[in-house]
């Protein structure tokens, strides 16, 4: 086959290493730099997947040096790095990392920004190179890029690139998300800005597209001839911990529905990419996105909850009411489930069951495929009592993996079909270990792979999805369910009265 | 639904009890009645699956009274028996046995038999059913049979059963099968003859049914569209044992091809029966078996190996000709491997690989469906260079169970995708234990249940496929393999030919 010169010819099997470059990260002595950037930036260090020539930069309010700032990494990095702690390569990476002191709002730190990076150029080599981490809240952002733009940093000059990685919330309903893409496109090119969906960097998210396009075996039962229906699930046991302001204002579908869950839903429904690139899996999913259509009757297909007091793994559970920093009448959703359809020569008529909630028995992320019944069982009705439908599940976390749940016969002189399954343990079959989502969406960025990364039009068509669902539920309260339970009544009865039923994952 | 009054309405989902009845074995001192009959005789007794009123009448040529019969059965019982010793079972069992002393050609012991079943009417209640296991060699049938045929013992009145089990091999090519058909159906009408192939016996092969028609996610892939190619195994780690005049004039083509492998090959590629009965399984096995063909060239298709002295399990093994009972030069083959086609809809252009051989590296049957490649993978060659053919393997023993093999993303910041298994293991996932094959076929003839029992037609049409093998193979040496390797380089070769390779099961 001759090459199509569009395509990316790259070997893409052997690890590739970014060129000479700088990480800034604006909000370094947050939670998140803490927990996740710098940690990751230490495992990709320690793994050889960083350029010799790199630099860190950290920005923050805060009054500190390098030396401060070189600290701060050391006890992050130590306390939560996936890889090894190797005195040496800690050495090398401290020997990289500056801190710049300043407000946002302040010409002369930014100023200084600039030259620092100018600077880092002759001193460290990173050939103009840069990536901007706005790890800060997006009220933030528009101050942070005008003065990027200023100062000239966002430029994409011949020789250097320079990108930007945008964490979620990315707005909060349509208008709001446009406006921010704008904003970020104003000063960036649209290639250039990475929106961070951290889901998109697990194994499992990647190993959907290996599963679905590496194989035959999947492929002919792949559409609504053959599946019922798709229950796509996150569900954590935790409550909102310290988040009450920003949750209060957010809600499940907001924080989850709209990026992670309509991301996997996107995954799973797409048709095959011409190639394995970020231009063409971004585009299949923006296709999906786009035929997503909500059920005309959001009442009874739209349900919203808030936990209430209950248990949860032998320990009493406040209600979301009685949690710090939430109103004592609020009516922030800790619960979504929607029914969404997929309206594609593929998917036509098979409903995607999304649901997303808080204080739910336990934590788990699932994409379920439910098949259709056979057709004819030449079975005697009895025998096939316990059998259930074919499922196909694949586990997010935790347990990544795949699982296929069919009817087998019971050992026995008689014939009598009963569900079993088979399971597909990623931990089990691997010796090579996952990378953390952060480290492999970091090491992405630093190389310009935005495969991973949904586009703005992506962002908005998710947006556009969730705006009427807001609307619908706009000054009602949520309907209650008991913490340590799997969701309000409501959520099962929108599926009963369609003769199914949620997995209990 | 209004049920069709020809279908069968029971619930087979309940285990049932045989009526009262007579089970007569000739050859009761055999290897096969004490290990297998008896032990299995016992088992059913120990589950509460033999009537209360039962008998046994063991028939041979020692010099026995019911005394020592009894002493046998119970040697054999608590060696061989599955479930566990309970005394007051036994004592049960020993109070129902019989001995009935005399060699075939003696009228005098077959009135006696005769006259023992007519006094068991009355002292035991077994109403005049009866079942004759002919645990004898083929060459004794004739004159067994005539003698049934003249005490009226094959007789079917009205309110009596009387059935006949017949033990491979049934004949040793399509004439003498007929011929042996012909004399037992003149003796026993086609319905109440019951041709053991213990294999179908299996939990697996029984599986291998409900897995395909309880199922939805199989039966869409499970065709030529899909399906590159099938590979059915018996391999067998032992040698001949102790059964050099047996075998010598058997041959693997004769002794397991052309039952338990064109059976297996009969139920992965018969089409769904009407319902689960005896009638309708095994016209859909009939069908298949009519429909398979045999490759052109059968010098390069149809291979037979002879083992070799070599090495097993780190123990040095004798090579066949060798083994003590086998001639210097014998041509008997020890393997047998050919390529079939079967001339249907859903299979044509599909080759059936089926192997079987003796001093192989080790003990396995299994029936694996090598799916097509997909047909265009959206990822660069490189990254799939480790992805073989998706695969789908019901393994009939050891580790009884379902294997799907198919391609994973491995773990790591690039896209490699590499093959990964799930497996289904029978044992793990069932607390109730499988019967012998012999405990649940004896139970199916007391039953009167055929659906395990290949019919005359379809043992007719497996020797209509096995003797042109044989007639081809005749006087040709077969190719040497050492014993502890996967067969004669032939084999590998027809394969290889097609750009395909045998599994390393």
């Amino acid at each position: 086959m001759i090459p199509n010169p569009l395509r990316d010819p790259r070997d893409r099997r052997l690890p590739r290493v970014p060129e000479p470059c700088a990480l800034v990260v604006f909000g370094i002595t947050g939670d998140l730099a803490r927990k996740k950037l710098l940690p990751a930036v230490y495992d990709l260090a320690n793994r050889g997947l960083l350029p010799t020539n790199f630099a860190l930069l950290g920005f923050a309010r805060r009054d500190w040096g390098d030396t401060e700032f070189a600290e701060l990494a050391r006890d992050a990095i130590r306390q939560h790095a996936r890889t090894p702690w190797r005195e040496e390569v800690w050495e090398r990476l401290a020997g990289s990392v500056h801190f710049v002191q300043g407000s946002f709002d302040d010409d002369t730190a930014f100023d200084e920004l600039a030259g620092a990076l100018g600077e880092l150029e002759g001193s460290h080599g990173i050939g103009g190179n840069a990536a901007f981490y706005l790890s800060i809240p997006p009220s933030m952002f528009p101050v942070v890029l005008k003065q990027m733009q200023r100062t000239g940093m966002a430029e994409n000059t011949p020789g250097r690139w320079r990108r930007v990685v945008v964490e979620k919330p990315f707005g909060t309903d349509l208008a709001s998300s446009r406006e921010l893409n704008a904003l970020v496109d104003s000063v960036f090119s649209a290639d250039d800005v990475f929106r961070i969906d951290h889901y998109l960097g697990k194994e499992t998210v990647q190993n959907l597209l290996a599963l679905r396009f590496a194989n035959s075996l999947f492929e002919p039962i792949w559409n609504g001839h053959h599946v019922d229906s798709v229950q796509i699930t996150m569900a954590e046991d935790v409550g909102i911990g310290g988040r009450a302001s920003f949750y209060e204002k957010t809600g499940a579908a907001r924080d989850v529905l709209q990026n992670h869950l309509l991301q996997l839903l996107a995954l799973t429904a797409m048709e095959e990419p011409v190639e394995f690139s970020a231009e063409e899996i971004r585009t299949e999913k923006l296709k999906v996105l786009r035929a997503v259509s909500l059920p005309e009757d959001l009442a009874t297909s739209a349900i919203r909850g808030q936990y209430e007091q209950g248990w949860l793994a032998g320990q009493r559970a406040k209600g979301y009411r009685q949690e710090d920093g939430v109103a004592d009448d609020s009516t922030t959703e800790t619960y979504a489930a929607v029914r969404l359809g997929v309206e594609t020569r593929r998917w036509a008529g098979v409903p995607f069951y999304l649901r997303a909630g808080k204080r739910l028995p336990r934590r788990v992320t699932e994409i379920a495929l439910v098949f259709k019944r056979a057709p004819h069982l030449p079975f005697a009705d009895t025998d096939t009592e316990e059998l259930g439908n074919n499922q196909l599940v694949v586990r997010v976390q935790p347990d990544e993996g795949v699982t296929l749940k069919f009817g087998s016969k019971v050992p026995g002189s008689v014939m009598e079909v009963r569900d079993v399954s088979m399971d597909f343990l990623y931990g089990e079959q691997f010796t090579e270990t996952s990378p953390e989502a952060y480290e492999r969406l970091l090491l992405d960025v630093l190389l310009g792979d935005a495969t991973l990364f949904p586009r703005n039009a992506e962002v908005e068509a998710s947006w556009a999805v969730i705006d009427p669902l807001e609307e619908f539920w706009a000054g009602s309260d949520p309907e209650p369910y008991r913490a340590g339970e799997w969701g309000p009544r409501a959520a099962d009865a929108m599926l009963a009265a369609e003769g199914r039923r949620w997995r209990r994952p």
